[in-house]
């Protein structure tokens, strides 16, 4: 899209490219909107359940939120619905304020849908997506690792078909072993059917087959995507014909109201709004970064460009449709999204065909889920996000480096031993403060000339040409207020242990900026120094740190000649101010 | 000092100096000794009085507590005692607990000071003070001008002679205004009389004319030191003489208890503990920077190195000792540590006999002060806190930068409206999150070859030649979780505007590091730049940023050949490729 979009098209991106639709493209965004659909039935009612939602509520979510991404979004290859984490925050917080089943849960969790759209817009009208990017991947991994368990151990109950008691992991863990005579045989059965189905049509040793018997790659993804059909059909059809409902108490969806969503505006409190922002702050955080991975990882495979802001307001507004239209929070799924580009999505027009579908199967195809097991749609959640718990990337991360294996570890504990919430809060926290330290203690290392040359390296590494008079530090981080009094104890520490030291260099090429309790440390260190008879000189100084130093005035009391270009100009200055006092 | 000290020097300092004391030292440590205790005592019952403490409190903080600072502290010249800033947080901390002048008030000051001690022995003993780095120039002068002006509206009832009603600054100058007909006038005049006599002999002018007299610049300095002890003589005999106290109400300080300070260890509660546990914090985060930083300043004239580690354990002792000996927090004063400088101070045997007169004082001169009008000590604070109020600094870092300059704005604001614990932290944490916020956005600016160098450049500064299938951006942050992403955007802008690209370059001279967040997005931009037909290459790489990369299997990813010691070497390699696809 060379041409600069005009102000109405920035905001609503349709216009830029459905005006310019090409005709060429329209049978690929057709196969990649019913395909996408054919996936989005079994997925959107497994993830209302696992949310604690009758399974309308994820139908809802298929439609006008699709819709109103398609129209606002920037990517033409994400596939926004339910989503995995969300139904579990939506669980975990709603869930605490009012239980699951009751019109006042769902009463909250419309008004909590209400707030998550109206921060992703917010976020994206006033361009402050860049928030969000200060959840690390450490965090977001440690995070999803512990929803996944946390996920897996919410669908004992439908697997087992039993009520296995408790909120957290192991008191749900140990509920299900202790009564696990409890269980429902048929009920398991069909679970592991469903997981084995799941599993194998997933596996690479299938898909290697299908790729030996000549079948295109790009078909391969899409027979992958049909095994969520294929469990759902074959779960109802065995329940149905014989009556697993009545004959061995398999549960099943039961009746769905058929039908389009309602429409209204959802009706809260002040005081629900105060109670519900924790959660609403956490699905934001989590969704919207994986969320805009996935859309800017597809769009560069077609040389487009994803706008994060505009993806915000793009998401938000899926959330605002959302509340509005009985449903519950949305977000961009990874395996929908890759589903919808390999059936070969090239707009949001494959979208809106989803949108479309996913409405005749409301008006028309409801009856048909009245034998569906429970214990399937567990299943479909429970294969979905066991790739999630993802131990290699705490053992990657062990050995890379080791404070994010710390994140990743605190950000796991804690989400699997408290909540959710609190888990993210924690990790983001020690993030920030692990990175805080570690730019509190800047690399400061001697560095001397390789002798012939105009290149200095760090002596305890290199053989260097040192002097006694002079001595060369290298300061490898910008200088703040967290790190310029530790910088300043460095140096005098050096100065005190050399009492022939004349002259202190400090090469200044990685400084990339410094702040004004830097540029106070700073000439307290040149008093410091000056008093004890050593000059202070810097070196290759940044242009924009070097103005700065003027505007402060530290340049007028160091002197102009004691600031150098490089470490050979420095120390040939030195040299030549010695030749004129030895005369 | 050359010799490495041996373990037990390294922790009792004076072990290392008193073995080697000179005995030409001796005469100018015992004159600065005596010199400062001179400024000491009604330096010491002023603060004291502030704190909402009786005045034998302040005087018991000169013993022990400035004799185990001399033991165990590094600086030869830092006078430790009372402080206006820690007495002011005494108040307002304990105030908020208990009422000043009853036991209980006295007890948790005791309990409060034990808190302070052991926090600070605790920082220097695990080598942790760089965290007391975290307070930034902008928020300790914000909170100092603050503090400035709610000590000097605390100090109106003794100045005015009236009990003036509030807490909040507003308040009291309100009530003071309303009422200022129960002036007492004889209070009054006491207290702008001692005001008078304390600037003169502070202002420059008089210096310059004792100067002028062909009085030497150190003489001056002490006769400067001297004017608390005139107005406290003056005071004193004034009102003892015409029975002031009785004639016209004049408040004096009355009866204090002869004798050396009660040793006993404090009775508090853990619940008592948690309630003074932010304002032991705030006192450790404001009175040790500015005491390091004194010791600092006075050291490096002596060619001395302060260990601001061992510094931590000796205030922090000199604390232990106060809560021990019945007084309350002490921290390094900047006019007494300038005064016993300029008076010759050489070694801790300056404080030790400093403490001896304390001593003295206590068990002989109690009864001398029963006259002092409390408006006198009033005036030695209001006089000593004004120079705190600043505005000159908030004008600087205005013109300087804005970001310091809405710092300290918020932290004088909130310290003068709220709290002053509420104010440091408030102060702290916006700092953090500006220097955050600041580096989640690094600078990307497109850089060019100066025709004919190896140089390269901003492309929007300099005649620089550039080419249409390369694009070279130079990255000027160290690469973290909270701005990959956004130099991902930017890159992937830049590509998505230029169909002809085909090469992007990164000059990565000013990483300082990299962290697996970092890493991951780097993958992911060589991923989209790979499926958009771009090149991602790597120049000027740190060697440690590089290693990592290579540990992280970044660099088998891109290619070694995409990883270039040099922009121009980069730009060869792309050439002489470009050739051999061309051939």
């Amino acid at each position: 899209m060379p041409d600069k979009p005009s102000f109405v098209q920035r905001y609503v991106p349709i216009l830029r490219w459905l005006p310019a639709y090409r005709r060429a493209d329209l049978p690929q965004d057709l196969i990649a909107g019913v395909i996408t659909a054919i996936m989005l039935v079994p997925q959107s009612m497994a993830y209302a359940q696992l949310g604690g939602l009758p399974p309308q509520v994820g139908l809802y979510a298929t439609i006008l939120p699709i819709a109103a991404y398609a129209i606002l979004g920037t990517s033409g290859q994400l596939a926004v619905g339910p989503a995995a984490i969300t139904s579990l925050a939506v669980l975990a917080g709603v869930g605490a304020l009012a239980a699951p089943g009751t019109p006042r849960y769902l009463e909250l969790v419309l008004a909590l849908t209400l707030m998550v759209g109206i921060i992703k817009v917010a976020l994206g009208i006033f361009r402050l997506g860049t928030v969000l990017n200060f959840v690390s991947a450490p965090v977001l991994s440690g995070f999803m690792s512990a929803a996944a368990l946390v996920i897996i151990a919410s669908q004992l109950k439908h697997l087992l078909g039993f009520n296995v008691a408790g909120k957290a992991v192991h008191d749900q863990l140990y509920d299900a072993v202790t009564h696990i005579n409890k269980t429902n045989p048929v009920t398991l059965a069909i679970a592991l059917t469903s997981i084995l189905i799941l599993v194998l049509f997933k596996s690479r040793a299938v898909k290697a087959s299908l790729g030996k018997l000549g079948v295109p790659p790009r078909l391969r993804t899409l027979i992958g995507s049909l095994s969520l059909l294929l469990v759902l059909v074959l779960g109802t059809l065995v329940t149905a014909t014989f009556r697993l409902d009545v004959a061995a108490g398999v549960k099943t969806v039961g009746v769905i109201p058929a039908g389009l969503p309602p429409l209204a505006l959802p009706n809260f409190s002040l005081t629900d709004a105060g109670l519900l922002a924790p959660t609403a702050l956490t699905i934001v955080f989590i969704s919207v970064v994986e969320s805009i991975s996935i859309a800017k990882a597809l769009a560069s495979k077609h040389r487009q460009r994803i706008d994060p802001d505009q993806e915000l307001i793009g998401l938000g507004a899926a959330n605002l449709m959302a509340s509005f239209s009985g449903a519950y929070p949305v977000a961009g799924g990874l395996a929908r999204s890759v589903v919808n580009n390999e059936a070969g999505a090239m707009t949001g027009l494959a979208s809106l065909v989803t949108a479309a579908m996913m409405a005749a199967t409301l008006v028309f195809l409801t009856p048909l889920f009245y034998y569906l097991p429970q214990a399937v749609l567990a299943s479909i959640v429970v294969v979905a996000v066991a790739g999630l718990f993802d131990l290699r990337e705490a053992r990657r991360l062990y050995h890379l480096q080791r404070s994010d294996f710390l994140t990743w570890l605190a950000t796991f504990a804690v989400t699997l031993v408290f909540n959710i919430e609190v888990g993210i809060l924690a990790g983001m926290v020690l993030s920030l403060l692990l990175f805080l330290w570690h730019t509190s203690r800047p690399k400061v290392v001697e560095i001397g000339r390789i002798p012939g040359t105009y290149i200095f390296k760090n002596v305890a590494h290199h053989d260097t040409q040192t002097s006694e008079s002079v001595v060369a530090l290298r300061v490898d981080e910008s200088l703040y207020f967290a790190n310029a009094r530790y910088l300043e104890d460095r140096v005098l520490e050096v100065v005190a242990a050399r009492p022939a030291v004349r002259h202190m260099v400090l090469h200044c090429s990685a400084i990339n900026s410094v702040d004004t309790t830097a540029i106070e440390t700073l000439q307290s260190l040149h008093d410091e120094l000056r008093d004890a008879g050593v000059e202070l000189h810097l070196a290759s100084l940044k242009e924009w740190v070097l103005s700065r130093l003027e505007r402060a005035g530290f340049v007028a009391a160091i002197g102009r000649d004691h600031i150098h270009r490089s470490m050979d100009e420095a120390l040939k200055a030195i040299e030549a101010q010695a030749a004129i006092s030895d005369r």
